[in-house]
């Protein structure tokens, strides 16, 4: 598995979705073409699936949000006989890495997490319609819809079937969505899991597993005036059209820079570097929502978002020995500041503003995210500014310039903060990446948005605790430097899972509780002899032997 | 590391406390035996610990809120030059299994926990006095009390050099406790944790590590004054004697089986299964606090508890091939109910019966993060009677005896619910666990209340949703029979993982935190070739090399 994996794709290269729009109704139907597995060695059985196949859902998501705004209601359906979804394919799993397996199911679960998102933020719900085997995976794409029907047809049924067959987890969500969105009894929810046939009928009911159970003769029509009434409801505008998503501009260099149109990626493969340059931009802010909607998917804030989302995927996948992702950015903070301005000024009432405000929250999020070790570097012509200064708040540390700089002619390093720094952008802990920073000094909060829209310098920005140091013209260099090598003596393990604990400090959510909680217990059953191992139960599947268990309990 | 590990001692027995009493101020001297290690292959140099070491400091607290009530204030300090504490010893870590590693960690996390609970509950507050290095699970022995102060020598230095050196995590709160506790910012967090030699002087205080930093030659005054000061404030009864705490009654069996005095304890090899029969009083309650003080440790509900509590680390520890552990109860469900009423009704005026409470809360806290498969069967002629009744909301699955038992003369099995059940037991989530237990339907635990003081037998507690199943006559002993043999064919790692994850829906806390987030990515790192390998940094650690690491992030 070392080819390249692209994250852009359009509909028109989709192999294992359709989807049909119906006003504001959408049906999403899943039927995985077996022969099309990302990598060689599988075959996507029984709408199985592998990061090829979730890479065009998170497409489809995506694309519904900005393309498809009138939709209120998008039904997830089956497009085979008797199978809903049998999960993530097993033979995958079996042969990929274990980089490979950690970062498949960190993105299906941001995937999943955008299902929620969109309903809650967006009024766009994603309703599982469940005919057929719902297992595994397939059951925790259900479990990330806003409602589950499933048909009574004496055959059909969802299950959890990861620990008895296969040793590993559901860890897709599936753990946490059953305790703490449904709110399954734990007792009851240990059953659940533990039986490999999974559940069905009124019982799946009873135990909160789905919301209808609907005899098979009526299923389909419940589940379209179900949808159309919830479309009906949703808070999305149903006399909007929405912007296309054509493909980003991106250049690949033989050293594995990559050029876009507002983002710039170096390697320094010596010490596992990539810094992630973001440019401002070169044209004055749109003159109004009319203009910025005109631009279409070329407005600045737009195409930067979906720049930078892309960049982290493909370092995350790509370049796994790239440790250190280093943030910079260089441009006009003002102009940076009047962008930003239209957009979170007119989210109330534009859509598309709304939505590109969205996605930035998802992008940081996803950095956020990202088990490698994030750095901003605030030099001297730099633009870190409200959504941009949000990076320093990510970021595990942030170095800035201070004072003047031999032979540097561009403008002294500041920092701007603005109302993108106070609201809009919260963490998957619900809180803003500010608050999170000073949970033991809140009072620093309200100082910081005393400074809303002054140029801080480094002076200023130590002072008020938005950057970790500041370095003059004589030590930043060595600084610098000495920090980069230091972290890439240390064991990446150990960075990974050091830089999870102390990211997220505060209250946890649900969110949170499946990128820590159920990923970290995940991590670690991928890592044991009893899944993973010759005569685990992940190689032994299929085989018509189970797994072979070290009987110790750890 | 297979001799079998009691966590039975005594003060005549410690080889590396001393406890000096003074009114209401204790010194707790940390001065390791180096050749008192628990296990051999390792010098306990520079007070490093092993489980020995700890097994003695939980003795030591256990027995403060027991036989020395009238102490508010505890000073922990070394006893040794130099050094404070140097954390877990890494050469017996390099040399311990995954297994031993594991449970060690969270025996450690539990006995810093009762820290912060003495001092929350019982007006019994931990302070650390440090002088020398303090690194490691150094720091947080210091982070587990309720105040650090440091001297200021100019060597003295707080650290977590886990990440640098050894490519694991400052696990036993650690990273919790930086973020969450003491709430340090997040990016000097990252560098605090990045800095081998630690951090000293009033850079410590400034960034939240310590609450004070004073000149060496003040230390001793100030730490005097200040623990005097919080031991006049602290809510402990100063005119109180506390009762002794003798050696339990315990005797094992060639076969594993134990006999308490009101516990048994049945071990199944085939399956994996241990029986813990936990046997209701014998005598009628006392007829006062007074009565209940002359029974002292002799008193059937202090008894039971701490049988109970030696059960469970004895299994965790020494029985690594039992996966499951069944509890039954026998006896009296009215005399059950006199003697805890006793407890509960006087605990807000007589202090003992108060710590007897809230050693309770501990055991059933330590059985909820036991990682074996749970599980309680009600039989005729049990006692699930309050705080036996939380073993049933604690396990993972529960079976109940419903209608007449051939040639079984037991009074028919029933349930009676309590004021236990609704309030003093909190779990780690700070919730009850029937509040937990039904999170998504919260009107069945006002229907439970209702219930108190009746005798529920199977049908009511189904309908009540107080057991998973019950069974009659004819399907009994099959069916449990059938689930034993099912779990046993499952992975130990997927059970443990899954449990870990479906037994604490709801809000988390700082203790949740610690056993789910920091301790499964600590479990994660312990299983990675960076840590453990043959050139990993645990194994390299002491040879002047530095560990050898793959540079794939994760």
């Amino acid at each position: 598995m070392t080819k390249a994996i692209n994250f852009q794709v359009d509909p028109t290269k989709y192999r294992h979705w359709r989807v049909e729009y119906d006003g504001a109704v959408a049906r999403l139907i899943m039927d995985v073409d077996e022969n099309g597995g990302l990598f060689d060695g599988y075959e996507l059985k029984l709408n199985s699936y592998d990061l090829g196949v979730d890479i065009e859902l998170a497409d489809i998501v995506q694309r519904m949000r900005f393309e498809h705004p009138e939709v209120g209601a998008i039904v997830m359906q089956s497009g085979k006989e008797k199978v809903f979804c049998a999960g993530a394919n097993i033979k995958m799993l079996g042969g990929a890495a274990h980089a490979h397996k950690v970062n498949f199911c960190k993105f299906t679960n941001e995937t999943r997490n955008t299902f929620e998102a969109a309903g809650a933020e967006s009024g766009q719900h994603y309703l599982a319609a469940v005919k057929g085997a719902c297992a595994g995976g397939g059951y925790e794409l259900a479990l990330a819809c806003d409602e589950i029907y499933m048909t009574d047809d004496g055959t059909t049924s969802v299950a959890l079937p990861e620990v008895p067959l296969l040793a590993v987890l559901p860890g897709t969500g599936g753990l946490t969505r059953v305790t703490d969105k449904r709110k399954v009894r734990r007792d009851l929810a240990d059953v659940f899991c533990s039986v490999e046939e999974g559940i069905k009928g009124n019982r799946a009911k009873d135990w909160q597993l789905v919301d209808e159970v609907i005899a098979n003769s009526k299923f389909d029509d419940f589940v379209s005036e179900r949808a159309q009434s919830i479309a009906d409801e949703a808070k999305t505008r149903k006399d909007v059209a929405g912007i296309k998503l054509n493909p980003i501009y991106r250049r690949f260099h033989d050293d594995g820079s990559i050029s876009y149109s507002a983002v710039e990626v170096d390697i320094d493969r010596g010490n596992g570097v990539a810094t992630i340059t973001l440019n401002g931009p070169d044209e004055e802010a749109p003159a109004s929502v009319e203009v910025q909607r005109e631009l279409s998917d070329q407005a600045w804030i737009l195409r930067l978002a979906r720049e930078l989302d892309d960049v982290i995927l493909h370092l995350r996948f790509n370049e796994l020995e790239i440790g250190v992702l280093v943030f910079k950015t260089q441009g006009d903070p003002k102009r940076v500041a009047a962008h930003e301005a239209l957009m979170l000024n007119s989210r109330a009432d534009d859509w598309f503003s709304n939505e590109i405000c969205l996605y930035w929250k998802r992008v940081l999020k996803r950095i956020d995210m990202t088990s490698r070790s994030l750095v901003a570097l605030v030099e001297n012509g730099s633009c870190f500014t409200g959504i941009l200064a949000e990076l320093l708040f990510s970021v595990d540390r942030s170095y800035m310039m201070e004072g003047d700089f031999e032979e540097d002619n561009r403008p002294v390093a500041s920092i701007k903060l603005t109302h993108a720094n106070f609201g809009p952008f919260l963490m998957s802990n619900d809180l803003t990446r500010l608050t999170t920073r000073f949970l033991g000094t809140p009072e620093k909060v309200d100082e910081a948005q005393q400074e809303i829209g002054g140029e801080l310098e480094a002076y200023d920005a130590e002072r008020l605790g938005l950057v970790t140091f500041a370095y003059d013209d004589l030590d930043w260099e060595d600084e610098v430097r000495i920090f980069l090598e230091e972290r890439a003596s240390f064991s990446p393990d150990a960075l990974t899972a050091m830089e999870a604990n102390l990211r997220f400090a505060g209250p946890e959510t649900m969110e949170t509780r499946i990128f820590g909680r159920l990923t970290a217990w995940q991590n670690w059953v991928f890592q044991r002899p009893n899944a993973v191992g010759e005569n685990g139960a992940l190689q032994r599947y299929g085989t018509g032997k189970r797994g072979e268990y070290d009987k110790n309990r750890v």
